[in-house]
């Protein structure tokens, strides 16, 4: 096998959220335990932007239309993005994050959070680096260290345990930057699991990397959907240091505009050029007529937010309570976000074969513990941000089958 | 200087088209020659795509709102694009090159050509690689394979005296095959200069490609915009072997689409399953409501591409007349697409401080010649998708311009 062949064996996307419908369907009759659970299809592998669930923020297609309207102006922007939209999107991140942010150095559009998280990681990892990557988080983070030719060092979160925080120990974080460790990458909501990091434990983060000399990559995507209760806390408003610091964001989830492919990565300056110079070969920009769609942002009408995160939380609280009454199974509340995260309780069958029994008998689609851990074989994410009484019997044919499929003790 | 800061400082965008408004308007006084030209501004480094030069192909607006009208199907497609319209673009593809696609496997819907670029390279260069490149030719094309890692083999095109092709001479090609390159880049018509590979040299690629076992990306951006007298000839329906030739194009230019942001690669399947696990970690999809632009790809009105075809050709004539008048200036005439690539006489002042007097003094934006070739230092590229008289007017005032900063014979 040649080097580029081995590089794209770890990049495997078969289990990856969205692309379920490249597997197919047969399932060997060994694996299924019973007839099929009908019920309404719930996609969980990505939020429901339907007008039956949570559709796109008002606003935004008209921006999108008032943005194709202005022409050349809109269509080629900087690479980094329009200036005129990057100082009013700077702004309001500022006020948000409450740290200040030049429109000008320290601010530039992507396409997607996706996008502002590769140029994140492209601009800061070289081969032969040493990244320090939590586990369990985002499936796309180790898979971005792979492609870099970068080393993942692995930096475990007990998030099932943890009460205040998301269960990071900061001993073994200082001994990961000991090594050697040039970046730490992280999301905060936690994604699969929608903890939110303590703030001993952002303070404990910006800490090390100034004493080590780390630069931090925090995806805070899901920053804005804080249930109650929760505080969230900013790690680029910490005592970190101005250029040890990038964090990204963007208002494909908690806004529902995924269909326009934007996002940003904010923070130290020498890190935007890289990430526009990056930008230059990997896109160009961000969609141009997309990026009008940005004035919408952090501009919804009144309450919009508010009733949006209680209609999450009251989809949280309704599913928690179906899958805690599962015998075994365990998980965390989230804090923020619409992910949350199961681990079942002991099963007689595989992890990826539950899962596509689950998509094949129960109309079910969710994305293994695997893509965000190689330990969590037991665990299986959830995005909740659905139609709330097709979700929950969704999780409810979701419990039978578990029931169908546990381990017979003897 | 760490080892990321060198890859960076590789891929400086200070003079890449539409970057101009970063570098400021001071200029020495010893570089300026006489006083201001004015005229209305044309902005040479892209296209034009308002009203009054060339707007987006029709229905494209009406298509993308459509797309957001089907909400999460169109929102959340798979990595490589919604399967149907696959079917549909891979079809029309078919059609255009004469080359059966296969839409399942062989076609990925991008984030614009630049992205398919990317994906490709990415898909195909591993650091250490030997990558063919030609001189000159599209200015990512050699900062993509920085910063992939590979090394970069020049081959020279004789461009300006070849007579019925690119003027690429296959024995060098061969020579740089022989000496291990592993991939081969080249646009066609090429980026700047605007000639066309002759039907001999495809075919040499082609059978040079097969015998030496090159992977050979070719980007035919400008494909559709081919002037009287000029035939295309597709590489993927030559004799190349199907395993060896991914193609890349999109609906950016001759389509005045850039602002949707959308491209293609198709060809060599296993080439395009990397491409999709890639395009997973640095962007997830193509926007997915443009992606229902494409629809419109390849179905414009009758007659629509000849009429945008006859206009620019009748742009290129009269601007090739006024250059051509310029004692001592050199350029090809264009068999396709909308760049010229103009040779300057010997000039007194550095290409850099012209062109930057070009945009002070004459309200013109042109792009150095040095982004397509570090050799061009006497070279400016032009894309003529432009209004017509405002185009014709800046180039008189660039001739006024070169006149007055000629080199002083003595």
């Amino acid at each position: 096998m040649s080097s580029i062949e081995e590089k794209f064996s770890k990049l495997g996307t078969d289990h990856a959220p969205g692309q379920e419908v490249r597997q197919g369907g047969d399932l060997p009759e060994s694996v299924l335990r019973g007839g099929l659970l009908s019920g309404a299809a719930v996609d969980f592998s990505h939020g429901d932007v339907n007008d039956t669930a949570f559709p796109p923020a008002p606003g935004a297609l008209e921006a999108f239309i008032d943005g194709e309207g202005r022409g050349g102006a809109q269509a080629y922007t900087e690479y980094r993005g329009g200036a005129e939209l990057r100082e009013e999107v700077a702004r309001k991140l500022a006020e948000f994050t409450g740290q200040p942010i030049a429109a000008s150095e320290e601010l530039i559009i992507t396409p997607g959070t996706q996008g502002a998280l590769f140029l994140a990681l492209g601009a800061t990892v070289n081969v032969g680096d040493r990244v320090a990557i939590v586990r369990p988080d985002y499936f796309a983070n180790r898979k971005l260290v792979d492609f870099l030719g970068g080393e993942v060092v692995p930096v475990p979160i007990e998030y099932l345990t943890s009460s205040g925080g998301a269960g990071l120990d900061l001993d073994q974080l200082e001994d990961a930057f000991k090594s050697g460790v040039r970046v730490f990458l992280f999301s905060n909501p936690n994604n699969p699991t929608g903890v939110l990091y303590s703030p001993q434990e952002i303070v404990g983060i910006a800490k090390l990397a100034n004493r080590y000399g780390v630069t931090v990559i925090v995806d805070q995507l899901y920053s804005r959907l804080v249930y109650s209760g929760h505080t969230y806390n900013h790690l680029c408003a910490s005592e970190i240091a101005a250029d040890r610091v990038l964090t990204i964001m963007g208002p494909s989830k908690t806004e529902s505009l995924s269909g326009y492919r934007l996002g940003v990565a904010f923070g130290a300056s020498h890190l935007v050029d890289r990430a526009e110079k990056l930008q230059a070969i990997v896109s160009l920009r961000a969609p141009g007529y997309s990026q009008a769609v940005l004035r919408t942002w952090f501009a919804e009408p009144e309450g919009w937010l508010a009733e949006r995160t209680t209609r999450h939380q009251a989809i949280r609280d309704d599913l928690i309570a179906v899958l805690r009454a599962v015998p075994g199974l365990s998980v965390r509340t989230p804090g923020a976000g619409s992910y949350l995260f199961a681990r079942l309780p002991a099963m007689g069958i595989e992890l990826h074969d539950f899962v596509r029994a689950l998509r094949v008998q129960a109309n079910v689609v969710v994305t293994p513990g695997t893509e965000f851990s190689p330990d969590a074989t037991d665990s299986i994410r959830l995005n909740f941000s659905q139609n709330h009484q097709a979700a929950v019997q969704a999780v409810q044919r979701i419990t039978q089958l578990i029931d169908r499929c546990r381990a017979v003790v003897s």
